[in-house]
């Protein structure tokens, strides 16, 4: 069983966050928006999306911070998913 | 009796969710959008659509999570269906 | 005296929703938008609409399932009659 | 002294609604948006507006429906007049 | 000392309403959108206002009915102006 | 230290309202949107601006009336500015 | 780690704002709309964004003021960034 997103629609899967670590990404508990680091499982084909070209700039194994209030959360074989679009991958971390 | 949807639109019949099972696709009843598996019952011809041209994308039979709040909820001959834009399904289950 | 829609606008007549009979349309009252049985009584003649262009997919006779809230309702010669935007109709019932 | 609308403006002069005679338009008073019938007095250019091309499909002396709640009423020589855009026509009643 | 509005702003003079005159134009103090009657003081220069071509279709001394609520009040010189859009001009009083 | 606007933005420095002299703007003091004159102190290079070209009308040193809550202020070397979207600028002084 | 923005998006370091020297900017507190002085740490690719073409205006080292609420706030090996879309940044510091 495989999620193949539509569109320019990304699947997630969040890491856990090493809030303590050094060179972990602390996420602000406070902050309005809660940023995510995650990895990307399947990117979807991009194409014409609400009538813009969309091309997908991310790949499948690239760890991301995400917006994490724009995605939908879903969970199969006992793995939690996030499905969001492209545009609300803010950055990957190289 | 048949539900011919018009533009980018799509009839789905929402699956029982196997909340228990190991391979079903569990939806998290705390999540704010609730997502859903359905199957495709029926797709509507595309085209343009808002001074947008669509493709559909999805085709019947295709099992998809989708967006529920964006779906209306149609009762025919005993069954229940929801009809969703191709825009509000998220991902294929492949 | 006869309704003459303008651009993408639809005059359509409400069915009675045979809430109980097996082969009728049940509208489920706790929906949130209530979709509706009816038939198409007029038709506009589409035309660029908001700088698009639009072009008419129902026509007279149709039954088709529409979402309610999105309507005006107009009574005529004691007749009622709801006057939509194409696009708030969902399906046609073939 | 005459209102020469600009744009896809037109000005509308309500008819009064015979609420109870058989073949006049009985106007709901429980609606949401409260339907109205008027007769149109003056029709503005059309052409380019908000950067679309719009032609007029009114013309004075024609009884149409309209969605009051987006007119602008005023008041001229002891009669009252309503600005609406052509958009806010619904029907014309032929 | 004068004002030159910026692209398609135009500069008001409120003309005092005769609210009990036969000829004047009444403005209904309960309407929640208080249409004005007012002078064109001074006319922006159009051309691309928000990636859109507009064309200044009203010119200094034109009598017209506005919208007061997207206007903005200056005073300048003991005088009240109010700049609005020419979008904000429902109709020119001949 | 100067500050180099991008895109349409404009860097003002408020002029001190002369609200009690004859020729002076006065900027009523209860109105919603609060009106005031500037000075132009610098001017972003315009270009295209969210898919749209924009001109910059107003060069450094021009008087203008600007629409106050759409800016941001900024203070440096002990000077106070605002910077604005050219767009929020109403009129020029002449 | 680095942080490598998508799109038009940008990386910012946020400097101290001394907010009691004479040469510091200073960011008054009770301003709805808090600008920041920041370092851009990184930039995206721009390109196609949203439909439209985007050229990145600022570089790695400028120092900029940004419009804070529109940004997010990440933390990583200790250190906190904020990422912005290019449009956030209001004025580039010379």
């Amino acid at each position: 069983m495989k999620l193949a997103p539509l569109f320019d629609r990304v699947v997630l899967k969040q890491l856990v966050a090493e809030e303590t670590t050094k060179s972990g990404i602390v996420l602000p508990g406070q902050a309005k928006e809660k940023p995510q680091q995650a990895e990307v499982i399947a990117v979807g084909p991009g194409g014409v999306v609400d009538g813009k070209d969309v091309t997908m700039q991310v790949k499948v194994g690239d760890k991301v911070i995400f917006s994490k209030y724009s995605g939908t959360e879903v969970e199969m074989d006992d793995e939690k998913f996030v499905i969001v679009k492209q545009n609300d991958i803010l950055a990957v971390i190289e």
